[in-house]
């Protein structure tokens, strides 16, 4: 098991990951919270089915009364309806201020979970137990909570750290290939953004840990949060520019998202990677970047099977940008690159070189979402 | 004017009272923010009549397009549907996480814009203009926001310091007597939590403050928020027993409130000043208060045309209790005294003895709300 604290705000909680630690569970929690006798655990309705049953155990064999609430699957469940009914359940399960909030699930019961631990009696403390790729890496660091609008994605939510993440690595065999490539987009994204070390690392690597080869998983799971974590000490509420670093490719990524309506059609993950080549990409038609460390990223995310471009209406994507977070008064901020690992933010990127970016990439691709 | 700086989390912002700051809003808001052209303005249906026409002219004089955001005036405008418009509102407005909100309104204004602010894309400063004495006294300090849902009163929300707090005791001039004596009752619980002196003071000039004297009620206001902001600064996310000093009168307080809907049958400063009242013979049953003290107490609160007493069945009000989110795991936490000026939280306090009591007070009145 690999263990790894991330300090904020003067409070530490530790990121675990390792083989079945979903069977240690009851003794965590114990381990927290002496006195315990029952435990609100948010799911969605998938992993109910997978990973329920083992939690309800582990913590009844702890003489914890495990109080399951089961949220929709899918990101629909990031609802200001569903963060009603669901606060409402916590509430009724009598869990105090003091007590403790379980979310087991991937990034939408994490973000769903955690903003409503973080709302609830203005802030009840919880413990993540990612069941994707995806939301071990990129969920168990920053406290990063929040639901969508109709106006874009997590453009409502708070900033909540976890008591503890306890990522089993087991849990990743059930899950798709698809689901499971699409978080590795974000593995990808710590050697891209500043460590080029762990990128040739991946590219001899990375096909082994998506194929579940167990150390190399962990090994890239614990970099990646090693990584997040030594960004987000130093930006915690996302103020300065240093965390912004963590957005590379979420900018074109978000657009391409939104314009997909936030469906299965492409996952999270994908944009992602998809945003990445288009920063990449950006960056060399910018001059910033060698066409050679583009074409290197374009050519890794494709060898593993993750997309790297889907053009879409020019207009549309840039209408979506205009409801960017990141967006200052004066114009779009992206993150842009000086090559692999050299990842840095800038502002007030003018909307007509986005714009021309954008209608290149249509006229030279063909793909639709 | 009057300046109390209050510093919350290594950052400093001043509660600035005094006559005819509500003229000088478009300049203040110029020196927060040197570049900003426009600025929500979220307030309610009353207030909008009354104080929005000055408010968007002095914008407008410094160069700032107000954009209002007009909510339904009262308690039930605390909701998450309420919430989710005014998120969609603040969005649709363009707001930058980095521009400011301003909140022009009484305590439910407040709340519910301060809790909007905080979770729009996780957070965007926010500035109160409160205009009632209660949210001058209460809601400028402290950074509680939220909303209600059918289990209780504030049980949803977040921690959310103002950017700066504009208190224009001319705005209480337009406020019902019933209004300001429910603000009146905020008052005097910081007299009788910790300054005998001040609550002396109060019996001597709390009745010209209530008519209207300025000197006196901006000396009243500006005493209360240093009192808050001397607890909150020690306590700033009620994780401590140092801030729970402040809800003197509101576990007893909230439960008479949510037995009478949150309606207009029952002020929530009426509910404190009963509630107040309530500790204080609590305390005298339990043995801890001098009988003097408490009629001392009564005695004021009456003089000024303040409720003392409000007998409703008993299981109902401790049903209510169930749900405080100052309750443990194993009883209830009420604030009780050692007479006038001597507050203390305390915890575990055996419900058959609150029962006891709530039986007692049942019999020896008849009221009804």
């Amino acid at each position: 098991m690999i263990e790894v604290p991330v300090t904020l705000a003067g409070e530490t909680y530790v990121v675990s990951i390792g083989d079945g630690l979903l069977a240690e569970a009851g003794a965590r929690v114990r381990a927290l919270r002496p006195a315990i006798t029952r435990l609100p655990v948010i799911t969605d309705t998938n992993v109910a089915c997978l990973h329920l049953p083992p939690l309800v155990e582990s913590l009844a064999a702890a003489g914890i009364a495990a109080q399951p609430i089961v949220v929709p699957a899918g990101e629909e469940a990031k609802s200001f309806a569903e963060l009603a009914r669901l606060v409402d359940a916590l509430i009724a399960s009598g869990v105090a201020r003091s007590g403790l909030i379980l979310a087991l699930g991937g990034g939408v019961v994490g973000d769903l979970a955690g903003f409503a631990a973080a709302i609830t009696k203005r802030g009840i403390p919880f413990v993540q137990v990612p069941t994707t790729l995806l939301a071990m890496v990129d969920s168990s660091v920053g406290g990063k909570t929040g639901i969508n609008t109709t106006a874009g994605k997590n453009l409502v939510g708070a900033f909540h750290q976890p008591a503890a993440v306890w990522a089993d690595t087991a849990l990743l065999s059930t899950l798709p290939h698809r689901e499971r490539l699409a978080g590795y987009a974000e593995v990808v994204k710590y050697g891209l953004l500043g460590d080029a070390g762990f990128f040739a690392w991946l590219e001899a690597h990375g096909a082994a840990a998506l194929a579940g080869d167990s150390a190399a998983l962990a090994h890239a799971i614990a970099t990646s949060v090693r990584a997040k974590a030594a960004i987000v000490v130093r930006d915690p509420e996302e103020r300065l520019d240093i965390r912004a670093l963590l957005n590379l490719g979420h900018t074109f990524g978000h657009a391409l998202e939104a314009e997909c309506g936030y469906s299965d059609r492409l996952r999270h993950g994908e944009a992602v990677a998809i945003g990445m080549a288009q920063a990449f990409r950006f960056s060399v038609a910018e001059g910033l970047c060698p066409p050679a460390d583009a074409a290197r990223v374009e050519a890794h995310l494709a060898a593993v099977g993750l997309p790297v471009a889907l053009p879409l209406p020019p207009d549309r994507l840039l209408g979506h940008m205009r409801h960017d977070k990141k967006k200052t008064e004066t114009g779009l901020t992206f993150i842009l690159v000086r090559g692999i690992g050299k990842a840095f933010v800038a502002h007030d990127v003018p909307r007509e070189r986005v714009q021309a970016f954008l209608e290149a990439e249509a006229r030279a691709r063909a793909t639709s979402c």
